[in-house]
C-alpha cells in the first residue's frame, strides 16, 4: 500500500501546475491560461494532428512527454519563450522535475525523466513533433485574441516568424498553414 | 490544407473545456477546477497508477479516452456526480461530443465518439479502469480540502462510499487505500 500511497502523493504534488500561469489566453477566455489546462490541449492536439507528422513518430510516447512536458514549472515557473530559454532556468526546470518525479516509488519516475530531457532536448522524431504541437496553441490564442501576447511582450515579427518555425521541423504542412496566418496577422496590423 | 484548418478549428473550440468550472478546488488553489486541467491530472493518475489496475489494460487507449471523456461538458456543462447522471445529461453530452468530433475531418473523429461512449458505458477493461481513476482526484481534493465540496453540496457519507467504490472495480488495492482515507475523513469530521 505504500507505494499507492507515494503515487498519491505525486498527484497531488503536480496539481500546483493548474497554478501556474502563461502568457497567452484560451481563446474566448478573460483570464490567463494555466499549465495544466494547456498540457491536456497540447496532447489533444498532437493526436488530432498526427496524420501529418513528416516523420514517422509514435503518438502515444509524444503524449506522454506532453503530460509532463510543463512540470519543470511548478519549481521554476513559467517563463515567455521569446525571452530566452536560459541555461540557468532549464537547470532549475530540470531539478523540479527530478524532485516530482522522486516522489514516485522504486525509481518509477526514471523513465520519465528521461522523457522530459529528450523533449527539451527536441532531436528525436516524437521531440521534434511535441515541440512543433507546443508551439500551435499559443498562436492560435494571439491570432484569435486580436496579438495580446504579443503586444503585450512587445514580441517583433521576426521573433514570431523565427521561433515558430520550430513547427516547420515536426510538419511542413502544418507550418505552411500557420505561415499563412501569420502574414494575414501582419497585413491586419495584429503582428509589428 | 482543407483538412489542417479542420483540425484547427476543433481545437480552437474544445478550448472552451477550459471555462467549465467543476465542484472541487485543487488541493491548495482558492479556486474552482475547471474541466480541462481535470482531464490533463487524472491522464496523469492513470499512467502513474496503472501498475494497480487488476485487469489486464491499455494504457495508451486509457489516456485517449480521459483525454476526451469530459468534452461532452462544453454544450451540457458539469454537473455534480452525486446529484444523478441522468439519461437527459448523458444524451445532451453526446450530442455534444458528436457535435465537436464532427468538426475533424474525413470521419477521423469517429473512433473518438465509439472511445467516449465505451467510457460511458463503463464495461470495458479500460473503461472500468479510467471510470476509477476519474473519480480519485476529487476525492484527494476533499480529504487535502477539509472536505468542502461535500459540505457545500450535501452530499452524506453513505453516497460518497457508494460512488466511489466505483474505484473498487478498477482497482481493490487503490480503493483499499482510499476507502482508509476515507474512514479517517469520518472521524476526523469532515464527512458525515
Ligand atoms: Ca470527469
Amino acid at each position: 500500500m505504500e507505494k499507492i500511497e507515494s503515487v498519491l502523493s505525486f498527484i497531488v504534488e503536480i496539481e500546483k501546475l493548474k497554478g501556474v500561469l502563461r502568457k497567452t489566453r484560451p481563446c474566448a477566455l478573460p483570464r490567463y491560461e494555466n499549465s495544466a489546462e494547456h498540457s491536456w490541449h497540447v496532447c489533444l492536439c498532437a493526436l488530432m494532428l498526427k496524420d501529418f507528422a513528416d516523420d514517422t513518430i509514435d503518438i502515444d510516447r509524444v503524449i506522454r512527454m506532453l503530460l509532463i512536458h510543463d512540470l519543470g514549472e511548478i519549481d521554476a515557473g513559467d517563463t515567455i519563450i521569446y525571452a530566452s530559454e536560459t541555461a540557468e532556468n532549464k537547470a532549475k526546470e530540470e531539478a523540479g522535475v527530478k524532485r516530482l518525479l522522486g516522489l514516485l516509488p522504486d525509481g518509477q519516475g526514471d523513465e520519465y525523466l528521461v522523457l522530459w530531457q529528450e523533449f527539451e532536448l527536441g532531436e528525436t522524431p516524437d521531440a521534434i513533433y511535441a515541440r512543433a504541437i507546443d508551439r500551435i496553441p499559443p498562436l492560435l490564442h494571439n491570432l484569435h485574441g486580436d496579438g495580446h501576447s504579443w503586444r503585450d511582450n512587445n514580441v517583433p515579427k521576426e521573433k514570431v516568424f523565427g521561433l515558430n518555425s520550430r513547427i516547420e521541423k515536426g510538419s511542413k504542412d502544418i507550418w505552411r498553414v500557420l505561415k499563412g496566418k501569420l502574414e494575414e496577422a501582419v497585413d491586419a496590423g495584429l503582428l509589428n
